[in-house]
């Protein structure tokens, strides 16, 4: 037997059931195996989803939902906690991990003491485990890593305070995302997780790696940080993450229990001994160690746990009595955590893994690279909240806690954090749920945000000094803000949560036509109706629709830069930097690609919530022309709008001060009467010469190269010519020659590829008439407010560089997209104490640093993330080390003490020791901190802490 | 709070989770109930069928059986037990009740002493209650009251043995069963039971009840017994078996949980108690009583007890909550003896009822009539098994300890006992399961008789001192008994398990053609091949096909009685008792319904396996003449074969000696290739002048009189002329005028009518294309051994009698019909030492007397019953008071001591103490014992004692 390090165990106290006498028994957390046979540790698991075909309510509750007069799921978390933790208390070898800590919280807050000290007695046996332990379990196509970090960050701060050490995770647990982010896994090593598992991959590369015995590696998941920092071992689990075949005793399944009574009918034992024997033989081939991990359950199951443990109990106890006549397997019951440190102990040499697990494709024309784009409004909410929350926090934090009850009354950060928490589920953001499903997570958020609000005016009230009436425009997005609309004379605050100073175009509804704007200093702005824009913090740009004008085109200009447009087609014809006095031809036009209704001769793959498959790699142009209209010419603003049909148009802006080229696109509602179902991608083509090379980000942070029709790690066989080369966006894409490089900055997730030399296109909208069967059981087809169909508006924005120069732009101009300003009114004049202007920050933070996270962490503690936001090599300026000084960053606190965490906030950084790999030994990080307060950043680094505080 | 008299209760120690202390803590057995309110009575319970659309073994374990491709239930016996002992543990108010021992004595045997000895607690304590306990939930109406009260007595038995007096249950709970026969009733109430409640009864009925609060009443279910003996407290349940709608909280159901948690979405507690108040008001607007019962739970429900427990706690939390606002609504958990304690307190006073509640019909074309025929051969084979069982019962006491471990090894007579225990659930020999479980149930009788095969060898082998191989012919029915064709000289043992002397005709399948055959004293026997009958103890009719003849012919006579044909027809025309010299005009013919397809007007309703619904009120001629054939004619028989068609043939045959009429008719292959289901019945058309009344029998004891179109205790609306006139007949039905009654005595149970002035129709068979949508999911269409379709034969024996005397004949018959001689045989002549005769007793029983039960019990005890076979009134010679001298009864045991027990055999006579009721007030009986050892029976009592006893 061997010996095991994990040693979070306790003294069981057991209380004999017969004499009453107290037995005193020491449990090791990880069960004993044998080295001499192949051991088998079964999982047993349940994979909750936070919301899909239910909400995430009714997951919890049970709550029976009917669609087609079919109930679609029974599904009741309630019960499954219930149930586990009745069975676990039956026999200590049995276990249990669970990873939802979003409902696992809920339950918990239900339970008496009496249950929570039974809970808690599990867990430090290591009978209950957390793996993962994130308020969800996030998709890792659609998600930014500010809203992925915050969500874990929630799960195990509340397993940290409730469990302590015992309750961390030391695995991080993906079983069911649909493809893998080389970010996430970066995240999860940065969190001091030991190993990672996940259960698809693309059906091709998972051949290859059971054939070659790679379905285990080492992923090193960062280009800029020092190895281990972002090393993490990773795993494939054997059947994604269900049992064996005929292995699945839930209640939900249909495999035949074990009878085992001699005196009944059909005696089973033999047979189910034999196939479990050669289920795990056939298994042992596929991976390097006398170890292997066989998943235990799937979505939902345990609800009724006693199915499954009765019958794991009875395979465990006939399977092992083979070894007293020489059979060499041994199973027992286990946790991704044991197993993993078995492999550990192997010492064997792992393959190194250095780029993605994208896209997924689980068979030849089944590629999931749909959901990149789905719900793209519910897309834009999602990353507009974050924007939010972290304007929350922040105030939460500079407002102090008259923030969350003040004038304005009770508010609270909290909801919002929860609500983004479930947002990043796999089956949210993704776009992947039932429409019920995603009206509710739109439904939480916007509740999030009113709890928010009222932080906000709390905390704008205490530092402005003012308490008068504040409101929010909800709706400027359409032109709607019935202060603006209404009042002769308001004032608008501009909140800013950026480390640094941004210029930012602001535009109101109004119905007078002369307007006096002045700023925080009293100075007149010089700014008009219809037309303003100024470079300030606060910025206004005050417009009226009427004032536009229409005239023949060719280019319109400002400062750095210049677009021309076709005169014959009216669309885009040429991109000019005139900084750098480079010009590209720049053709953009809509398209849509005619999903697939699955009466195709391949494959009967439809198009559908997951899956993209067009009908043909040639789109269908909605226009070859644009009918083209200049909006507004002014020194600040050139405006031009472009018409492709009722339901296609776009608004192309070049803003003075402003590097980018903004396209505001509005698609939809995309028109399915003629029975097709379209997905409308925007297409640039240049004369870039990329050749089959584009570049995509990772959850916003690092950048991948992508490679049309290859794949970095197997010999691809390529069946989807469009499908197979699209790639999620979460900020960014380029495609780059030697002199040029193209960059598209998007305001949220969505699909890209690039299929022709100098080409980069941009899925915006998809609008389906089949499921695609992956049992969501419902086509994607959005209903709109006011229309049959969603009506989605963005904006791309396009930069246009030298590509050595190329991220000294788009960086900061993509956390300027992410952080937003928050933009709030009050009618009237400010009274004479107001105070118009005040920063958090006593000055702007370097370039290369970015304020990733300020939250209030408990009374007098606050969570503070410094990221430096370049990778390595990519700036000549910027990718380099950079100090900053924690007790000068502040202008109304005062520091008094800093601890370095986690990523994820859970443990100490000096206590973080994770398991070590033969692949990759420890190297000493490049830079070190100058001094305690002063800490050094490294290209794509992101730092941890734990600030004691007082206000001054 | 009122004061119970419930007693079972015991004193809980109670381990105080904190401290550690011993709480002593005293509960009552029963649940304080509110006598100012309106008490709502929670019974928690599964309803498990022990076979249905799964053997009882699938059932059991849980095994997913697929048909047409969707798995038909889950349903897994071991958890519901498993998943109920561990909730009940977790709130002593929780309580539970349990029903079909054949599941609870599986499980149980499965659990360890700790499990056992906490369900003891529990049973104690009344939390777990045990209610009906049979071995199943027998059919009313297609089983013979042997056989109910062996499986009854052998799931009494379990739980005496194992739980003692707490495990006495004090219910009967015949929930599901489709209608009720008043010999059910009478059983229960001869067993000890306090009160009986059940969920199916016409729908007209249940709406007239409900209206005038009839809903519960007392049922005096003996024309014969003195009351209240067989007098027994009935309530009709207010929903069948299942909760209230809308409070179904099973992984099964669909109903909305109880969301109570204000933080999460749609809280829901204050709607669901409404919900629940207004259907407690409802409820008890039908029922006399301030308590009514409501019914938690369903078919193979609390599989995951959790849901239902979680949320009814939550019920009863939030509705008695109530009270401190005002609310006269008290809901608690409760069982149904709790519940009928507490309308014995009420003190009210019940409306009498003496017939039975058959035929049910739960709406106007839906008469479960059906099922009275469904599965003819099975319907045999039970009958035939039980048969088999009590003369493996009796030859077990007679051999003592040796014949279950013998010459011819380990023999028994459980196997059998309990597949006859099972056989006589709702849906096995009601015929209503799937095809694949009606085979299991006969291949458990198989298998029983196995058992007893070898116990019946070793006990013969005893009593006659010859360990010679002794076979069974088991086919006899189609003349194969590979000994007999091949031996040239054999012995044949005839075992007579009834009380007295019978004569019995036999014939084997021979091929030779001269043999001598001697009878025990080795006196020749007047036999022949071809035809003899003889009239003995061994009685033996040795027959070969090839000596038949064919003639024309007019009537057939033997010395009581002639028959005569029509010369045109070929069809029976007359029935003469030469004895009495009486004749009538009797035509008799096969016809078929043809059924319902559902694509009727009136209602979409088929015929299935439970339902009977003809196209049309006429049958169809099967042949308006039949080829008709003299067979034999000899002096001891005359045998006549007609041929209607392919499918339909019958041996008419009268026997010297004998008073019966035999019609031996083979009915099938059904052919339906023409499109039609059919349902095959014989019409016997006479000139008995019955006008619209008839005579069944209920389970094969008491008669009751029908009417045709009328109910005794409501006004019927007549809607389906035919199948709303059937009655499940078990042994025998008849007609009769003043001068004239003409008796039918079966061979099994079938379904009969009489449609017209001095006609009789039983149905015979039935095959059918559609299923009736109760659940079972197939047509009824039973396929055959050597031919698409079952060919059933069975007989009818008719007696023609003056209406006074008629039960001395057909009382005798039908017991001889029911405990047939068990024919065995061995090669060659019989060694020298062999005894060739031996009579359990000393000498017959008294004509009135049916030895109804001998077993053996324990080592030195025997169960024995003794039944007055008559009705009280029917036969002026029988119907009286008859006394048997217990000391006396046997040839070989000596009785030392006896002591009578409850008809059940689970408690002293003595210790009886039913509950009261106002209707009835305990009378003396009719007759008293002469002595200790002397025992007196009444008309139709059946009295049981438990015999101490040593072998001579």
């Amino acid at each position: 037997m061997t010996q095991h390090k994990f040693d979070c165990h306790m003294i069981l106290l057991l209380l004999h059931p017969s004499t009453g006498n107290a037995l005193v028994e020491s449990l090791q957390s990880c069960p004993a195996t044998n080295p001499s046979m192949l051991n088998v540790h079964l999982v047993p698991h349940t994979h909750d989803d936070v919301g899909w075909l239910k909400t995430v309510d009714q997951y919890y509750y049970g709550v029976i939902v009917f669609s087609d007069r079919n109930n679609i799921q029974h599904a009741g978390v309630q019960y499954i906690l219930d149930s586990v933790i009745d069975q676990l208390q039956k026999d200590p070898a049995r276990r249990f991990i669970y990873v939802e800590t979003a409902f696992f919280y809920r339950w918990w807050k239900q339970q008496n003491q009496s249950t929570q000290r039974i809970v808690t007695q599990l867990v430090n046996e290591g009978r209950l485990e957390f793996i993962n332990g994130g308020w969800c379990m996030s998709d890792e196509a659609t998600t930014h890593y500010s809203a992925v970090i915050d969500q874990m960050t929630l799960g195990l701060r509340f397993l940290n305070d409730t469990f302590g050490e015992c309750g961390r995770p030391r695995v991080a647990w993906h079983i069911d995302p649909f493809g893998h982010a080389r970010e996430h896994a970066s995240i999860f090593a940065q969190m001091g997780y030991d190993g990672f598992f996940f259960g698809r991959l693309d059906y091709q590369d998972k051949a290859r790696r059971m054939k070659t015995k790679e379905m285990e590696m080492l992923w090193r998941a960062s280009e800029s940080l020092t190895p281990p920092l972002a090393d993490l071992f990773t795993g494939v689990l054997p059947n994604g993450y269900n049992p064996p075949e005929g292995f699945c005793w839930d209640q939900s399944c249909n495999d035949a229990p074990i009878r085992d009574d001699p005196d009944l009918e059909d005696y089973n034992v033999d047979e189910i001994v034999q196939k479990f024997l050669n289920a795990s033989y056939r298994q042992a081939g596929f991976y390097k160690a006398n170890h292997i991990i066989m998943t235990m359950g799937s979505d939902f199951q345990y609800e009724n746990a006693n199915l499954w443990y009765k019958n794991m109990d009875k395979l465990i106890k006939y399977v092992n009595a083979l070894q007293a006549k020489g059979s060499k397997v041994n199973v027992l019951y286990s946790t991704p955590s044991c197993y993993l440190q078995e492999l550990n102990l192997a010492n064997l040499t792992w393959p190194l893994k250095t780029d993605d697990f994208f896209p997924y494709a689980d068979d030849a024309h089944d590629f999931w690279t749909g959901y990149f784009t789905s719900r793209p409004a519910l897309k834009l909410y999602e990353r507009l909240s974050n924007s939010r929350l972290q304007t929350c926090n922040q105030l939460e934090v500079l407002g102090g806690p008259k923030s969350k009850s003040g004038p304005f009354g009770e508010g609270d950060s909290d909801t919002m954090s929860k609500a983004m928490g479930v947002a990043q589920h796999h089956d949210a953001v993704s776009g992947t749920e039932k429409q019920h499903v995603a009206y509710d997570y739109a439904r939480r958020l916007a509740t999030g945000w009113a709890h928010c609000e009222v932080l906000v005016r709390n905390s704008l009230a205490i530092l402005s000094g003012s308490e008068a009436p504040r409101v929010f425009c909800e709706n400027l997005n359409i032109s709607v803000c019935p202060l603006t609309e209404s009042s002769h004379k308001f004032s608008m605050n501009v909140y800013n949560p950026l480390g640094r100073t941004v210029s930012w175009p602001v535009r109101l509804p109004v119905n007078g036509s002369v307007y006096s704007v002045t700023d925080a200093n009293g100075r007149a702005v010089d700014s008009q109706v219809g037309n303003v824009f100024i470079s300030l913090k606060c910025t206004c740009y005050i417009y009226d629709m009427k004032s536009s004008c229409l005239l023949p085109l060719l280019s319109v200009s400002i400062n750095n830069k210049s677009v021309t447009f076709d005169e014959t087609t009216g669309l885009l014809s040429s991109l000019t930097n005139l900084e750098t006095n480079q010009t590209i031809q720049l053709t953009q036009n809509f398209y849509w690609y005619n999903a697939s209704a699955g009466n195709n001769k391949e494959s009967p793959q439809t198009s559908g919530a997951y899956i993209f498959r067009p009908n043909s790699s040639d789109p269908f142009v909605i226009n070859k022309t644009a009918e083209t209209q200049i909006v507004t010419v002014s020194s600040t603003v050139q405006e031009v709008t472009q018409w492709f049909s009722p339901w296609v148009s776009q608004v192309v802006r070049l803003y003075e001060g402003h590097r980018e080229l903004e396209l505001e696109w509005t698609v939809g509602p995309v028109p399915v009467a003629d029975g097709l179902g379209k997905e409308v991608i925007t297409r640039l083509d240049t004369d870039i010469k990329s050749s089959d090379y584009f570049y995509t980000d990772s959850n916003g942070r690092e950048v991948l190269e992508r490679r049309k029709d290859y794949r970095p790690t197997w010999e691809l066989k390529q069946t989807e010519p469009v499908a197979g080369n699209y790639y999620p966006i979460n900020s960014r894409a380029y495609i780059k020659d030697d002199k040029h490089q193209l960059t598209v900055v998007t305001d949220r997730s969505q699909g890209a590829s690039s299929l022709y030399n100098g080409s980069l296109e941009i899925m915006l909208h998809r609008r389906l008439l089949y499921d695609d069967y992956r049992g969501v059981g419902e086509p994607l087809s959005e209903p709109g407010d006011f229309s049959d169909g969603l009506v989605a508006r963005g904006r791309l924005l396009l930069t246009f560089t030298p590509p050595d120069t190329a991220a000294d732009v788009h960086r900061p101009l993509a956390q300027g997209m992410v952080l937003q300003p928050l933009l709030s009114f009050q009618d009237g004049t400010p009274s004479a104490n107001t105070k118009l202007e005040f920063s958090g920050l006593q000055t702007d933070l370097p370039p290369a640093v970015h304020l990733l996270t300020l939250s209030q962490w408990d009374e007098d503690t606050v969570l503070i993330r410094l990221e430096h936001q370049y990778q390595a090599k990519e700036s000549k300026t910027h990718s380099q080390p950079v100090t900053v000084n924690l007790q000068k960053l502040f202008s109304t606190l005062d520091v008094l003490g800093a601890s370095e965490m986690s990523l994820g906030a859970n443990q100490w950084k000096e206590d973080m020791d994770r398991l070590q790999w033969n692949t990759s030994k420890p190297l000493p990080l490049s830079a070190k901190d100058p001094s305690p307060w002063e800490v050094t950043l490294n290209p794509m680094e992101i730092r941890t802490f734990l600030l004691r505080v007082r206000q001054l």
